[in-house]
C-alpha cells in the first residue's frame, strides 16, 4: 500500500496537487478551487482489494479521479476536488468493510478499532505498524466544505454487458438493502430402501423445493435477487435419507421494505413446506443491513452527462456495498458504473474496456462543467 | 462372534441338534427330518450387525429358527432343517456385504478373499485369524439336498407399522433392484448481489429444482423409491452463487426396468434442467444391481401361512439387501418381515414387538406343516 500510495501521490503532484496520507490511510490530495473558500467535491474510490483479484475494483475509480484533473489542466472550477484513494474497502484482514470511508464519517470508533485480524493484531495497532498516529483519526473526518462524493467504479456484475446497448454506463440510484438469514430442515435420517416414499421426512428434499420456491420469489419482484448459496446435508451418505439441511439465504433489493418482504415470503415458504413435510424448521437471522439512496439530484446530472458525451445511461441499483453508501451519511453521494465483461469481478480475469474508461472520463468532466454552472448545485453550496 | 456361537450352540444342542462352524464362519445346525436322507430346508439370517446397532437386526432370525425346532418338540418332517447364521451380511468391515451366504452358493472366491479391512487385514486373514481354514471354504456350498431357504427378519422400515393393521406380517416378493449415480451441475459462481435473476446459471437451484423432480418421478412410479441423500455445493458461500453442486442419486425397485426407467427419467430431467438454466451436466453411473425375486410358490405358501394363524399377511418388496438375495441364487428363497416400530434400525432403540414374535413363530410352525403336506414341495424335493 505504501508503493500504491508513493505511486499516485506522484500522478497528483504531476498536476500540481499534494498528497497525503491520513490517519486512516486513505490518500488524498486537493485540487483547490476558483477561490480560497471554495468547498470541494470529494471523487474516489478505493486502493485495496481482495486476495487473488483483478486490476481493477476500487482502484480504476482513484486513476479516474487522477485523470479528470490532468484533463481539467489547471482549469479552477467554483469548487475544489479532493481525491480519494480509501485504504480498506473490501474487509477481508478484519471482517469490516469501508474502514477507510467511515473515517470520513466519523465511524471509525474504539470498537472498530479493537477488531483483531486472524493473527491478533488489531485495527489500531495496524494503523501504527503502517506508521500512522490512530489518535489523529478523527482528524480524517468531512469538514463543513464537503459538498458531495463521486465514485467511478466496474460494475462487477453482467447487468450493464446484458443491455447489449453501446457504451452503456451504469447511474447508481441506491445500494441494496440487504438481509442474510440461515435456515436449517430438520426431518428424520432413514434408509434409502425401506422407507417409502409417502413416509419420508426428507431435510434435503424439503430444502430443494424451499431453494425453488426462494428462486421463483425473487423473480416475481422487479430488481430483487435471492441467493441460496450454501447447503449442508448430514448424514450425507448416498444410501441414507438426510435428517438435516442447512441453507443460507441472502436477499437485496433497493427498498429496505421490499428486501424484507422477499425474505418475509422465503420464510413463510420454510415454514409451509415444513409443516407439509413433517421437518423441523430452525431459522437465524444474520443480517439486516438497510438501503442506502445515492443522491437524486446528482444521479439526474450524472445521466445527464453520460447522454451529452453520447454514452448511454442505465439506472440501476448497486448490489455490492461501495464506499459510496458510507460517505452518502453525511453528503449527497453518486456513483457511475462501467461495464465489468463478463460480469467478472474479484478475479484476475477481471477487465474493462479502454473505450468505456474513456467515456467515463469524459462524462466526468461534462459532470464538473454541469455542476459548475449549476444553481441547483450552488444552493447546495451554500447548504453545505 | 465365538461367544453368540457358543450361546447358540448351546441352544442347538438343548434341542438335540450338533451345530458347527462352517470355514466362512456361519454358524450350521442340523435338525434331521423323518428318513436318512431327506433333503433340507435352511432357516437362517445373519449374526453380524453394523457399529451402534439394535439387538434384532440378523440375528432375531436365527433365534427364532431355533425357536421352531425347539417347538417341533423331536417331531421328525420330510425334510431336515438346517438352521443357519450367517457370519457377515453387513459388510462393515471389508465393505463387501454377504460374505457368509456367498460361501453357500460358492461365490466367497480368492478376489474375495484377498479384500482387505482398513487395517490391511484380508478376508483370508481374517477367517484364519478366527481360527477357520479358508482352504475349507467349497466344503460350506450347499449340496444337492438343499431345498429351499427360508428368513424371517424385522422390516427395517416403517411400511407394516403405517399399515394400521394389527398383526401385520410382511411376505417378501422380491429384493428391489438398485441403481446408484453421482451428478455434478456446474454453473458460473458469482456475486449474489450483483448478478440479477435472469443472469445467473445458480449450480445450486438447478440442483435443487432436480431434486423436487426426481421425488415426484419416484412418486408416481409406485414402489419406487429415489433418494438424493449427499448434496455438495461449491464455493458454498452465504453470498456467492454456487458454480457447482454435486449430487447422488439411489433408486430402488422390485422390476430392474422400472429400476432403469425412473433413473432414466432423474438423468433426463437432469439434461433438461442444466440446458434451459445453461449449466453443465457431469454424471457417472456408480451402482446397477439387479432386483431378485423370491420363490413364488414360497410366498404363496408363506401368505397362508400368517393368515392360517390369525395375522395380516402384507406383500412388499426388501428396499435393503438380504442373504436370502445371495441363497437364491441356488434355492428357492422365501422371507418372512416382522414389523419395525417407528420403522427404525441400525440404532440402539431398534426394537420388535413380542406379539409379532409370537405370530411369526407360529407362521413359522404352520408354514413347516403346509410343506410338510405339500405335492408341490415334494415335487421340488425330487428336483432339488
Amino acid at each position: 500500500m505504501h508503493e500504491c500510495h508513493h505511486e499516485i501521490s506522484h500522478w497528483l503532484n504531476d498536476v500540481g496537487v499534494q498528497a497525503n496520507v491520513d490517519a486512516a490511510g486513505n490518500l488524498r490530495g486537493f485540487y483547490a478551487g476558483a477561490e480560497e473558500n471554495s468547498p470541494r467535491l470529494l471523487i474516489g474510490s478505493h486502493l485495496d482489494t481482495v486476495p487473488n483479484a483483478g486490476a481493477y475494483d476500487g482502484v480504476l475509480g482513484v486513476v479516474i479521479a487522477v485523470a479528470l484533473l490532468e484533463a481539467l489542466q489547471g482549469r479552477r472550477l467554483p469548487f475544489g476536488i479532493e481525491v480519494v484513494g480509501f485504504s480498506e474497502e473490501e474487509g477481508v484482514r478484519f471482517g469490516t468493510p469501508f474502514l477507510g470511508s467511515r473515517a470520513l464519517v466519523g465511524q471509525l470508533d474504539e470498537q472498530l478499532l479493537n477488531l483483531r485480524d486472524a493473527e491478533g493484531v488489531s485495527i489500531r495497532q495496524a494503523i501504527r505498524d503502517f506508521g500512522l498516529d490512530p489518535a489523529k483519526i478523527p482528524s480524517a473526518a468531512l469538514k463543513g466544505d464537503a459538498l458531495a462524493y463521486l465514485e467511478f467504479h466496474i460494475e462487477q456484475g453482467p447487468v450493464l454487458e446484458s443491455l447489449g446497448v453501446p457504451q452503456a454506463l451504469g447511474v447508481v440510484e441506491a445500494i441494496a438493502a440487504q438481509m442474510r438469514m440461515e435456515f436449517e430442515f430438520v426431518g428424520s435420517t432413514n434408509h434409502a430402501g425401506t422407507t417409502p416414499m409417502n413416509l419420508r421426512h426428507d431435510a434435503i428434499a424439503g430444502a430443494a423445493e424451499w431453494i425453488v420456491e426462494v428462486e421463483r420469489a425473487a423473480k416475481n419482484v422487479p430488481g430483487a435477487v435471492a441467493t441460496v448459496g450454501q447447503i449442508v446435508a448430514k448424514p450425507g451418505a448416498i444410501n441414507v435419507i438426510a435428517g438435516s439441511a442447512r441453507v443460507t439465504l441472502d436477499v437485496r433489493h433497493a427498498s429496505d421494505d421490499t428486501c424484507a418482504k422477499v425474505t418475509r415470503t422465503s420464510v413463510q415458504v420454510a415454514e409451509e413446506i415444513a409443516q407439509r413435510r413433517g421437518l423441523k424448521l430452525r431459522q437465524r437471522e444474520l443480517l439486516t443491513q438497510k438501503g442506502v439512496r445515492m443522491d437524486a439530484f446528482l444521479a439526474e446530472e450524472v445521466e445527464r452527462a453520460i447522454r451529452h458525451v453520447g454514452s448511454n445511461p442505465h439506472r440501476m441499483v448497486s448490489g455490492a456495498g461501495h464506499d459510496a453508501m458510507i460517505l452518502a451519511e453525511k453528503v449527497p453521494a453518486a456513483m457511475v458504473f462501467l461495464p465489468s465483461p463478463g460480469g467478472i469481478s474479484h478475479d484476475p480475469s477481471e477487465s474493462v474496456r479502454t473505450e468505456d474508461v474513456a467515456k467515463a472520463l469524459e462524462c466526468g468532466l461534462q459532470l464538473l462543467e454541469q455542476l459548475s454552472n449549476s444553481s441547483e448545485f450552488q444552493k447546495r453550496v451554500c447548504r453545505a
